[in-house]
């Protein structure tokens, strides 16, 4: 997927300190899948009794791991469960060959982890059509499980990635009924970011006790308004997946926390807002705040269409507060608009209202606006209620330098 | 909209030496409405009893003169008609003042030429959100008028561009009962382009006798095929205008002849592609012939996910036959598809045959194919018999570095 780039201009100043899960441990290990001299396998092993719920990309042309998970993640066991990942090979479009990995895969890690083969899950990401090489994961899977560690999760955060240019993870730690739940995740995902479900791959883990349906109903709601709310380039992955599991270790019952499931849509937001940061060639975080909307959908609808626009990701990179081209993008969106009735701004400088420039119109102004890091478009449509906030990067250079490159 | 660029490497090796059409005239000048040192304003006038067609963006920011030219298009007339088009300023999203502008140019042209202000039809394009100084247009009609010429097409053609590098022209001439009928087109179009109906601006003329119905018919029959079925940057315009004028002057009626609606498809269908050709910063011409899908809409939904994926379009700038993404695309698509059934080809080399990498796999065949200038992507869904072309680029360092540079 292209040359191995300097860390995102946006990347945070360092990977939080993420807290131990009780119940959870992890392992990472360089199997050599393609990759060579760093780790490309990640397991992670979940006790007895641990819940897990999951969302995953509608692509219909999905890999076949991601079909597998989809066929388990309902399921309710007291068994353990694993999650075991590869990156360097997607499994996509690897037709009978592929079902044949996820199986060796999934029998390999349930026979050395003694748990039921319907309690394995398996991504993979990277390069799309080529045949897995199972072979060199079930190879290492004893020597990965000797090495299961509670204190693993950071390098599990490095060992997903493939064209990343950092690794991501976010923390909660929060009080219900005086006990302490923590939340911890990590997420990979840089290029082919569109998610239509989830965004390439996403592991959260908590201690708190959440009954399979109230974290499967939580894990729904909320990736509506993150990982389905970020675009770097209107691609959508064949792998998106994203699985959430809750030990219960802490004792704390969080199935009806409202305050848990805040903290959880934080941890979310959080990572996919990393994902973002981290979009091929990026050096701009844009947020995109619609209101005014007929219906949030429409709200949405129009947000994306600002987001995914090629002419609006350019003239970010350029610093050109150009918002002809967020009418253009509104226009062609397919949602409802008026143009009479719809004002623009950039970070807090009004550049258009009610269907014309805005009086105040400072080009100055929405010019040092663009030059910042942190670039907010707001667009009220004037119509209704509905309203939506997305988030996208710029298109530089950079992007077409990764994506161009012949894959090596 | 940036820089001047040099000559699309994709440019035919000159501009057609197209027919003159009996009853229709062209003028232009050089009115300073934003660019210096350069024509800007056309005029095109045509001999009483023409029938004009049109068709136009859907987009619902759509600009003033498109409005305008909407609410006049069906009109029947035994007047003569005129088009104006400006180049430099699209008097879109510019509210009342627009539409005064509009009025003010309909109204001059119509004393000037002697026809009604319901025949005038204008055009404008150029940068979106700033008034037309559309003072500077009615103050050169009288000149512009003075210098009518049936020859002046090409200069016509010149006249209409924006971030264009090469004039767009197209003819054909066939024999109707053993009589000539002549087509002439020209069009301009770059960047912004997807177009939801008409591209950027259109216009052809045909001396052929045909009634505004059927004119209309043939017109919203081929744009279908041909200026919808082109993208450059998944960008909608809000000027999209294509005009269709038959000035009868042959004394051949064509209402009916198929052998018309063909030759008029065929030069629709070179517009487009020079369209294509002339996409910002475009090396390579790329045609996406999709089949066996469920229904020609699919086909056309896949097709358009395929040409918009950027993804696609900068393996494609890189010459990287990465059928992969094309797997992606057609994923994300929302078209029916069964991944199993799916083939792909580059050129007449088969990459990927039911679901996994065709067992005649060549990287080698595939990467020589990806050198060319044109490339061809072929897509079996496998499932039924919709079918559907469609056209784009690639995606370049040179699109960045037109569209991030700052508006001058």
């Amino acid at each position: 997927m292209g040359k191995v780039s300097a860390v995102s201009p946006l990347a945070p100043d360092h990977f939080p300190q993420l807290p131990v899960i009780e119940g959870v441990r992890f392992a990472t290990i360089a199997a050599g899948v393609r990759y060579q001299g760093r780790t490309d396998v990640m397991l992670a092993v979940l006790a007895p009794g641990s819940t897990v719920a999951g969302a995953f990309t509608k692509s219909a042309t999905r890999a076949a791991p991601v079909l597998d998970c989809q066929a388990k993640i309902g399921g309710v066991s007291e068994d353990g469960a694993a999650i075991l990942v590869n990156s360097g090979n997607a499994n996509a479009f690897t037709g009978k060959n592929g079902v044949a990995a996820v199986e060796a895969i999934t029998a390999a890690v349930a026979e050395v982890c003694g748990i039921s083969q319907s309690r394995v899950f398996t991504s993979s990401t990277g390069v799309i059509g080529e045949p897995l090489p199972h072979e060199r994961v079930t190879a290492v899977l004893p020597q990965l499980q000797s090495k299961l560690d509670p204190e693993g999760i950071s390098d599990a955060a490095k060992a997903i990635m493939t064209t990343d240019t950092f690794p991501k993870g976010a923390r909660e730690e929060i009080e219900i009924d005086g006990k302490a739940v923590s939340i911890a995740g990590i997420a990979k995902g840089s290029g082919m970011i569109a998610p239509d479900m989830a965004t390439m791959l996403v592991y959260i883990f908590t201690d708190a006790i959440v009954s399979q349906s109230a974290l499967q109903k939580m894990l729904s709601r909320h990736t509506e308004t993150t990982f389905n709310c970020i675009t770097v380039d209107s691609d959508t992955s064949t792998s998106d997946s994203l699985i959430l599991a809750a030990t219960g270790a802490s004792g704390v019952d969080a199935s009806e926390s409202g305050a848990f499931s805040d903290a959880l849509y934080r941890v979310m937001l959080n990572l996919a807002h990393q994902v973002v940061q981290d979009g091929e060639g990026a050096t701009k975080f844009v947020e995109i705040a619609v209101t005014g909307a007929a219906t949030d959908e429409d709200a949405k609808i129009h947000g994306m269409a600002i987001a995914n626009s090629p002419l609006i990701k350019t003239a970010i990179a350029g610093q050109d507060p150009n918002w002809g081209r967020v009418v253009m993008a509104i226009g062609k969106s397919g949602a409802a608009a008026d143009r009479d009735r719809l004002s623009i701004r950039f970070g807090d400088i009004e550049v258009a209202r009610e269907g014309w420039r805005s009086p105040n119109y400072s080009e100055e102004a929405a010019a040092a606006h663009m030059k910042g890091q942190n670039i907010v478009i707001g667009v009220d449509l004037g119509i209704g209620e509905g309203k939506a906030t997305v988030w996208t990067c710029d298109l530089t250079h950079g992007y077409i330098d990764i994506n161009a490159d012949y894959r090596s």
